[in-house]
């Protein structure tokens, strides 16, 4: 072989690091007077919002903040969350959300094992992290967003040392030279899961995997030029699902929301024409349950993104019924947020509204960043047959899987395994090749030697017409080994008993999958609407 | 620091090398049964593209070609061409299309400096290939395209030893196990420039560009899913500008075209609803003059992205009346195609059609997976003011410019220079920060101290009603050192003499500029429609 391919190298023309920072660069550089953000009475383009990520970075680099250094923001979807997106990436750090809802204990956690420089606070937040710096060892310098729109303002103490996020911009440079990334493997964002059992793990982003999250999302969810975009999903959960990201490489304007509140939702809607927004599926249940005078049908289509527990019916028909078009993803913090969803196929239209909903419901196929996705069988390791009845683990392999967890490499081996990411997360694939998740695999029932799938009886469950909120843990049984638990909360005003339920799980299912026991009240959540089925496996052993 | 950023290495499951393949193998996943190409009674889905590609790479395979051994094809824009975009480097080779309309010296040069392993000849090609095996070196093994619906089918010698395209299909093995390549930066392709001057140069592509290509474009184009795009470019030409994979990515159905015929073009476009295509300015030219009775005007909007000569205002207002939107973009072979394009911004709407035409016309912006481009002026080596007058070098760097140059260090070197690639051509940069092209490097003219672009002359050279085509080079001259001379084809049944032409120049732009010869006739062009302003260059030599 004497031909030459090998020979000719990368250099500085010819290979660029991948970054979502060069989003930014390039929208401002070509759309510099369109809107970036609009936050109530405050409006930026996306020059200003260049301006004030780079005074920022300039200020967080005087401070000697730099490489692998973590900058942690504690702050609702506001400006300056989405700015920090960029900002601190652009000092060359890394930047560390903090779900809002988190108690102190944890906070003090994730500051002290991320060894966090520099923390971001929403003043509303403050006394949170008040408590938290009583315990936590690491010392990071405080900076305070100080929202003129918050209503809920505590009193700072008078000896607190701390810096007023708009001085990062004030007294910036915005003459700074960003530093791109070493090297697109170099660390972004470092995400805490929420952790229903024990400690969060730190979930670290790489720049490489979020330039091409941004790319597989615009082609999968057929993102047009210059959304409008409402930004409902929380930037602390997977970074708003990358969306700051991928609405900058669009130059769509963001709208901002503080609190997500049904009426305001549907007035920011028909107020800045917003055409896409991500919510979490208690968000869509919230719009859904909404008093009719709050709610608004619009004339041009909205595009939602929902990801966790597929929509109902039930549900997608009041999303139809405001124009909303509803796409189910599926996804885990360890993957960037989404890595598959339900592609609509040509077909579908033909088929029953009830029939269309079970098929968009599914968590369906890959997107177009991710490389591979199959269901393994426990025991043989092997995919499991296209027959959506034998279940398996989701696995993953793609270049939107996390770099690993920080500071635990225990349970990153134990994720990694034969050049597979193992979702824990137990699903069937239908005969065309979509998947549906069955379960968490620590949430499946086995009850006399067969798995019951407790997202299937809560399924049901969800049908009949009182049940708001359902979940199905096991619960001991001497005969069976275990048997399925229902913990329900009705709908405002509605009645059921637990006999009733039982018998209609019995006459909608195999029988055996039934409930055997019903224990009715209000479910425990997490920040992102998650019901916390630990909380509830805790109950069913003192039952 | 104890933090262990740095310690998250990468692994199988979360870095996988990027490449155009897996497009392929996402779209057969998740949409078997969509229909891919078209090409005129013959119709494939995307799990028989794929399955055909899987074979063709073990046929391939089987004959010991792999890795950075090269394919060559020489072929017209049918199922077979687009095919090979995927099964030889499936086979882990690399793909080297040859220009349709080569002379058999020039192809018998790319055989041997590529050093072709196998060579995939469309029958009518025979005679050319027939030629230059007669004095290149290397032996490369014949596969002959048979179609059925060419017109012209040389006889091929009873004692040639060769191998039927189909028979690499239907000897293959659709359970190979394709070849993804061992790193993103392996070559892919091997494109020769047309090589106005001199021997072509060999142009290497990598996998991870042409991915990015891919993403990048679907972002600028605005490109939906599943679009019905009509084949026009050559594949030979960039690779058709990576549309073959890009319309892979989006599960597209692609509508083959043998030979471009305007007649054929505007009945293909109305009978599979094609919603997309590329063409050169030639392309745009030739729709635009055909007869009336030929032309069509489409309900739905076609989208069009055209390269190299800006589109005159004439142009596309007869594109608007068959009801196709117009895309301009400028590349090079060694950017894998289109880097830059107008990208419109919301008040160009509210100015006058022919502004408009002057807006679009541009080279523009950048696309969205380029990372930087500047023009710099050739003596401070500084970027150029945005005054739409000072004239300098673009220079590009991104992940899609080329690797280099096959087996020419010396060439390779001189294009890249401090973290930049030289293009060779002159440009402007207007106060909104869009670039301008006014020539290529070696074509500016330079009178009197003065440069002058030939593009620009050129330019109002077609404003004249009786000019069909024109180029503009320089013509040496005592005084002036060199003066414009002009070569014009005018339209059939038109008449202008060159005391006309020339004052119509002095009438229309700076006086200086005008030419001082115009010599009437043919002009030469290459295969993909430039005019060879080489040629003419000779001639004005002569004169």
């Amino acid at each position: 072989m004497t031909i030459e391919y090998d020979q000719l190298e990368a250099n500085a023309a010819n290979f660029v690091p991948l970054t979502p920072l060069s989003f930014l660069h390039r929208t401002a550089d070509i759309y510099p007077q369109r809107e970036s953000l609009i936050y109530n009475e405050r409006r930026f383009t996306w020059a200003q919002t260049r301006n004030r990520c780079t005074r920022i970075a300039s200020s967080l680099a005087a401070r000697g903040i730099g490489k692998n250094d973590t900058v942690s923001v504690f702050a609702f979807n506001t400006p300056e969350m989405f700015e920090s997106h960029f900002s601190i990436p652009m000092a060359g750090a890394v930047l560390n959300t903090i779900n809002t809802r988190l108690d102190a204990d944890t906070v003090a956690y994730i500051i002290d094992h991320g060894e966090s420089r520099l923390f971001i606070c929403d003043r509303q937040l403050w006394p949170v992290l008040d408590e938290a710096l009583k315990t936590c060892q690491a010392r990071p310098e405080i900076v305070i967003i100080d929202d003129p729109d918050a209503t809920d303002k505590p009193e700072l103490p008078a000896e607190l040392d701390f810096t007023y996020y708009e001085d990062l911009v004030d007294r910036g440079d915005d003459t700074f030279a960003w530093r791109p990334p070493e090297s697109e493997w170099q660390a972004l964002a470092l995400n805490y899961t929420s952790g229903t059992t024990g400690r969060p793990k730190g979930v670290v982003y790489h720049h490489r995997g979020s330039y091409l999250m941004t790319m597989g999302t615009v082609i999968s969810w057929a993102l047009p030029p210059h959304p409008r975009y409402l930004y409902t999903v929380p930037m602390f959960h997977c970074n708003g699902w990358g969306h700051a990201w991928t609405m900058t490489a669009l130059a769509a304007t963001v709208v901002c929301i503080r609190a997500f509140v049904p009426k305001l939702f549907f007035e920011l809607i028909d107020r800045h024409e917003v055409t896409h927004f991500g919510g979490a599926p208690i968000v869509l249940n919230m719009l859904a349950l909404a008093p009719p005078e709050e709610q608004k049908r619009f004339d041009h289509t909205v595009y939602a993104m929902t990801a966790g527990a597929p929509p109902p019916a039930k549900v997608l028909e009041s999303m139809a019924q405001f124009n909303f078009e509803v796409m189910h993803v599926y996804g885990l913090t360890e993957t960037y947020g989404h890595i598959l969803h339900s592609a609509p196929q040509d077909d579908w239209a033909e088929q029953s509204i009830e029939r269309q909903a079970e098929l968009k419901a599914r968590q369906g196929v890959r997107f177009a960043m991710t490389d591979a996705v199959d269901v393994l069988h426990p025991d043989s390791g092997e995919p499991v047959p296209w027959d959506a009845e034998t279940m398996g683990e989701i696995v993953i392999r793609g270049n939107t899987v996390m770099k690993g967890y920080l500071k635990d490499p225990q349970a990153t081996d134990d994720v990694f395994r034969n050049g597979w990411f193992l979702s824990g997360d137990i699903a069937v694939v239908h005969p065309d090749g979509y998947l549906q998740v069955r379960d968490r695999a620590k949430d499946v029932i086995i009850s006399g030697g067969e798995n019951i799938s407790s997202v299937e009886v809560e399924g049901v469950l969800y049908r009949h017409p009182a049940v708001g909120d359902a979940a199905v843990v096991a619960l001991a049984d001497e005969k069976w080994g275990e048997v399925p638990c229902a913990f329900v909360e009705l709908k405002p005003g509605a009645s059921a008993d637990e006999a009733e339920l039982i018998e209609f799980c019995a006459d909608n299912m195999a029988r055996f999958k039934r409930p055997k026991k019903v224990v009715f009240g209000e479910l425990p959540k997490t920040a992102t609407g998650k019901i916390q089925k630990n909380v509830l496996r805790d109950r069913a052993k003192e039952l």
